[in-house]
């Protein structure tokens, strides 16, 4: 029997592989092309341009790179520094562990900022190191945008001001996996150098694209990073950019397709008023949350998620046993807790596309799961606090106006 | 631009067409095939043998004929019956309405038994008038399971008992468009002549295909009745039945193969988990739709529709304003009230590919609509509802056990 | 195991259904929509003014109907006549035939014009008939613009000259089943009244639309036709065109959208060039025909039809054979023979979403499959002739010029 | 304007990407899924162990990563090499170049042994340079079993022979993207450490999973290997595969589906059947390629590729003129020449999904492009003596048997 059969459609909550829109699956139902012939440079020239949209840059030079979020952290950082680098870490939650995992086995000396699971970046601290860093050792500050683990977002703005405070040239490096294309971000105003994204998450795609894109500050420092590259290198990149047939080894005829329904999508609706629907998924339910007496993990509103909130349960109840429960019984994915956080969180993502009904069926799906397990919620009172807020917020379709 | 493109999922809760699984959508993303090749015979073949299962027969002989429920009924009533005969039809909606219509275009002598809008069929006057037909001048008894219109659910076993209670022969044609599939229908049990449905209904196709069945009383009356058809003429089916090839014209390839998964699906659920399915989403609804302070438009319990609700709404409001609203805030499409009802109700269709979150979702997205039109809902008290039956109720999903 | 299975992809030569291109696949992979809902009026009012174009019309009124070309047919005979009536029919083929019959059945007094199998509509009869009833008895001419079963293409500009000379009001039918959208067809220009094709032919769909167009006689007719009708009733349209709510019942939205991709292809061929397509296509095949040394069952070159080729076998040979090999062995679909020609001829169907290289692989197919069965033929001679043509005559492909 | 609009199907005859069956275009066309969740697990450990059987192996270890084929070679490398190691690779064309390019790259001491292009890999030469490496400092043969470029073919069981005979414990790494699923390809018994190839290829999928086969011995080598890796580090994937959950990071959900699909078609033709069918698609376009007087780029028999056909034509034409009027005029695809045999040579890929007619429409276009620029073809030469080899050899469909 085939698991994804049940009635119904499936609730896909987890932060990432997200929803892919109906005319995106449509764009990518399609036989193999040659990506020699003219149809897919020309096609790959159109997205280079409006994929720099999405990072807000008109300065970047992007890679739309066949691989993973990781991968795409790969890239960002061999093509910028080089083995015994000295980089700016922050260890926030299970993806931020990750990229430093990375960028320790890369050969970097990796200075590690650490805050408890929930916190947000300690930017003071990096601020001290920056100020006591008169030589410039600090190579690079390599911050997630969004710890996808425990629904916080860090402030890119304030690392830009921190950085320019101590006229400090290192490179900013960010990993905008679940926040591009859902949060508030801005390549060139805030001065990234290098910020990627995977076609899994606000993007709406299936996996295999790592979006990768870099400052001309970066693009100078890859022709000097010694770090050993092959498949990750933007030169072989930029060497068939340059030719005009885009393209070092074969890419996903599908996925090229298929972003380009996805920017149509997004530039349809609005790239900011994509964001702002994040926001209200966000808040929305946030206060559901909070109508349910249960704590975010995330430990202050400054740092709340747009994209993801993960939910603390009490300590008698596995966190666990409610991800279980809304697959097996409600037709729902929702994601776990992991690592620090195993067990002890469930998370919810509300990220891609996505709307008002379809989260407020989530949340009254958790709200029976809760009761299922033996939490004490009072059924509705989650979506009626969502709601009251949604129906003050939701804005008229555009397309149906 | 594309109305239906917005942000997330449209939430189709309209009486039909309904939403279609992954699986019947993958199905039937294909290319065209000779139905004279030996895959179309075969394939047929296996459907026509499958589809009994769901009219609950073992003698009938089905029909899927490239058309809507409005051929399918043509195709019951021209092939049983002769201009001039007699017809017991219960007028109690629009779809009954509209049957009445087609009936008296074809020359039939109706006899129309109304009720109001909300009632169900009075059987008691069919009853009065079988007792006084002792020269069985009726030659058939036409009624629609379900009045899609109105939400009401007519009692088919109950005109069995009173048509074997005066042993009368008309025949028993019946309307199951919004029924078969999704509410209990036992065709041979019930003593059922002609049973009829339509692909978008409760099997989640597309539109295209009316299913008919007949009983072996049917075939025989086919074998006299003067009614003209070619089109919907079942001998020129029965040719091809006999010839192996089972085609007298072209079918819809797309839809055979979607027919094939939609059984798959249905059959791996098993028939009566799904009509308990069905049974629970009218419920949950009903609930909902009490707990806000609103009518049913169904009048007894005894008829309350599984497959869809008419909910009433107060006079100064027009019930279209709603379903506007659904669609252009909500992406949502919710059912129009009809003729007598037009204005005064709104639909919910909650049958065929679906599931409890999806209906949550569409009774948050109705809470916040009559709060957008004026009407004093308490937000999340019609979710509330719903959910402490179906938290009760829902099973776990067969695949994931 | 799925009979479809094969290596590579499976070659569709049977005059319908037809290859259904990419685009349109891909526009139909999609869920179900309200059709009240103002998506799909909006669509369909924008397809039945494109779809008059096909038919080049400007004063028809077209009617998208979910049937077949069987039901499209009912619907073109039951709108604009009344029983009794008298008909004149050309009896040259299979789908002729099915076609008197279907007249027949109706209860029109169908006087029958036949010409052996392989030859054209007796027009010279036709004309003596016309000149001799002064009373104007004969209320419609009915013709097959293409007969599918021998690849016969009448001449209907000849038609509407001979009504003309007699000034005969006589309703002027056309089947344009496998010819509209492939064959020179000029509903206006040749004072067409009814025109009718279905969707899984020249137009490339799935089968389960026949469109029907009628001229402003055919609708004035209609409004006295005593002929019984419901389902298949043109005024239920009107009524709906005139609400703008399009649709008595429900229509397939796959379809829809599926046209709407459909007609955009041909537009952007330019309708013109897809006619010229297919007489290149016809001629072609003709040319390997003649090459192999067999007989066209058509017997006069003005009849010879761009659409389908109807091939000879000689006396020892089965047909039958030929179509089953071409599918156990080569993966490919011909046409039988039917009825009269059955055994004798195989048919190659050369219309829709097909090109040069798809051809001439077809007629690589057809000489290894003639030698196969023990005809003589020499491999590559067909296809020596075909392409001796064709190189000297295909187009570029305007999209990529 | 659409490139890829046209009339009828485009012929892709690129070597890699290669045509998708429908079935697994369908397969694909579906949302993502949560790939913590049960269902994506599962799927991925019975794809685990059905894709050893297409690299004949028992006790590899498969590792199927999202990346595309220059990828796996550096995975294959990086996990059994470290930096300064000796390699041995053969310079043959392209793609053969560009692996020893990357070697180099990541820090191997590679040891180039030259062809001329349309030679195979001189195995003579490898055997002299393993007889003086008495001190076992070559750590790995390099061989790219079918270079795409020029079509050729390595013979691996020759590499393994010489291997033993010096006893050399060198580690047998092979690119084998043009050629695993295609070509005969056996690891176990050959004794090939590493195995890779790319989904695009003979696999018949879209581009964007490079599958990876690594030996006992190569995983032992993996665990001392020096090479930084991340990304590609099987090591991730090893603790995930012990975990049961398979993912270090995400996978894309369609292309497992498709991979599932599109072996279940492998392995219902018969993995041998499907090598016998490349065999004989090799066979009948070297065979039109003479018959037409022209020359295959490759040099000797025993290295025709049953894959690719490199074709060489005569020096007044230029290869690319022809690849560029098969794509304009004739909706085909052909593969351009690469590097030193740019403009010297077109290729002709048939491999993957693709049948004889197929092969024939390709060849028939070939001619009539020929023909075009200027070289006197006789039309129809080509086709006929690919004809008079496949009309023999072609075996029934074991679906319609």
């Amino acid at each position: 029997m085939d698991y994804m059969n049940g009635p119904g459609r499936h609730h896909l909550f987890v932060p990432g592989p997200v929803n892919i829109p109906e005319p995106v699956i449509r764009a990518m139902n399609r036989n193999n092309e040659d990506y020699r012939a003219p149809a897919i440079p020309a096609l790959t020239k159109s997205l280079l341009e409006d994929v720099k949209k999405i990072f807000k840059t008109t300065t970047g030079t992007p890679f739309m790179i066949p691989t993973t979020g990781t991968g795409a952290w790969e890239s960002a950082l061999t093509n910028t520094l080089s083995p015994g680098d000295r980089t700016i870490s922050f260890l926030i939650g299970q993806f931020s562990l990750l990229w430093i995992d990375q960028q320790k086995r890369l050969g970097f000396d990796v200075d590690v900022i650490e805050s408890e699971w929930g916190y947000g970046a300690n930017l003071e601290a990096m601020a001290s190191k920056l100020a006591a860093d008169t030589a410039h050792k600090i190579k690079a500050i390599c911050i997630v945008h969004n710890e996808t683990a425990t629904g916080v977002t860090n402030n890119l703005a304030t690392v830009r001001k921190i950085l320019d405070h101590y006229n400090h040239p290192a490179l900013f490096l960010v990993d905008g996996v679940s926040s591009i294309c859902a949060l508030d971000f801005r390549m060139d105003e805030w001065g990234v150098d290098v910020a990627l994204t995977g076609s899994q998450k606000a993007l709406s795609l299936p996996t295999g694209m790592g979006i990768v894109c870099a400052s001309p500050k970066a693009l100078e420092a890859s022709k000097t990073a010694k770090s050993v590259r092959v498949f990750f290198d933007w030169n072989d990149y930029l060497k068939f950019y340059k030719a005009g047939s885009y393209w070092p080894y074969t890419p996903s005829i599908q996925l090229l397709y298929g972003l380009k329904a996805a920017l149509e999508l997004i530039f349809e609706e609005g790239l900011d008023n994509v964001i702002a629907r994040h926001s209200r998924m966000g808040k929305a339910t946030r206060l559901a949350v909070e109508a349910w007496g249960l704590k975010n993990c995330t430990q202050k509103e400054e740092w709340f998620s747009d994209t993801v909130t993960a939910v603390v349960v009490p300590p008698h109840i596995n966190s666990n046993q409610i991800v279980k429960r809304a697959w097996e019984r409600y037709n729902m994915s929702l994601g776990l807790g992991l690592n620090k956080v195993a067990g002890k969180v469930f998370r919810i993502g509300h990220l891609g596309h996505l709307n008002e009904l379809q989260l407020l069926g989530c949340l009254a799906g958790v709200e029976m799961i809760l009761k299922d397990v033996g939490y004490p919620v009072k059924l509705g009172s989650g979506v009626a606090a969502a709601a009251a807020y949604l129906q003050n917020s939701t804005p008229m379709i555009p397309s149906r106006i």
